[in-house]
């Protein structure tokens, strides 16, 4: 493992912790948020560009195609942590552009269940291919054996949190 | 607070690309996005729970504890990369509630600076104090020299994105 280096200009003052008691975990945070944040912002931009489209609605049409059968509506806000109250227009949206349908549940019809129409499904394939395609170029100077040594960790670090959340 | 069930659904089916083309980058910046919605989830909550403050305007005072005299307005969106749009609901609450104050430049009256109040100052203190503590624990399960190696890992991918974008 790489040793850290000494505090450069930027990463000396990241972050709000003045006593530098949890320098380290609120810096890692930091980088995370930076990261996420940068990559965001051009995939946001790119989907606004290309195809007029936002980053959430394409995160819900993300979550209907590995349900060829649907999905009941309720497990959206969870799956994406968001809100119930935030997705509502993103969904009502989806359904009047007609990439998703939204119908009672046969079993039971106060359940409602979100489901791809074919026209989504064309629609999302082509922006998943464009999606890739950014990210790729995005990452193309990142060493494979690197990309593969960062999902590995991120894996953890995710694993970790969650299972201090369920401690708490 | 409500947990996403295992399997994650972000990281189920890695990503949208159906073809495997892209698929490691995808699955990097997918598990990215995980590791960031996790934390960013509690830190919310928590600043909502503890201090009934949002996010967005810690992370506003964040970027003015470092600016001892003050900021231009102009700058705070680059820093915080969100639209000026976004951020002037966020800046008019804080000056309405005396966290900061945002007064015309002497050298030039069109200019704006932002600067924290003595009370801001306080207040983001105390915050931030809290803010260091939930991200320690959140991430106390993790080894100190792999938060460090992940921190400088992030940094050179963060660089990386920088440059393809410049390319771009």
């Amino acid at each position: 493992m790489a040793l850290v280096k000494e505090p450069s200009p930027v990463t000396a003052k990241d972050g709000p912790d003045q006593d530098g008691e949890y320098r380290a975990q609120t810096r890692l945070w930091l980088r995370l948020l930076a990261c996420t944040t940068l990559i965001e912002g051009e995939l946001r931009r790119r989907f606004r560009e290309e195809f007029d489209f936002t980053m959430p609605r394409f995160d819900v049409l993300a979550q209907l195609d590995r349900e060829p059968s649907g999905l009941v509506l309720g497990e959206l806000p969870k799956r994406l942590m968001v809100s119930a109250g935030n997705l509502t227009p993103i969904v009502d949206r989806l359904v009047e552009d007609g990439y998703i349908t939204r119908t009672p549940s046969t079993l039971d019809r106060r359940v409602q269940i979100v489901c791809m129409t074919v026209e989504g499904r064309k629609a999302f394939r082509r922006m998943a291919k464009s999606h890739g395609s950014w990210l790729a170029s995005l990452l193309a100077d990142v060493p494979q054996e690197r990309v593969n040594g960062l999902i590995e960790e991120l894996d953890e670090l995710k694993g970790a949190v969650r299972d201090a959340l369920q401690k708490s």
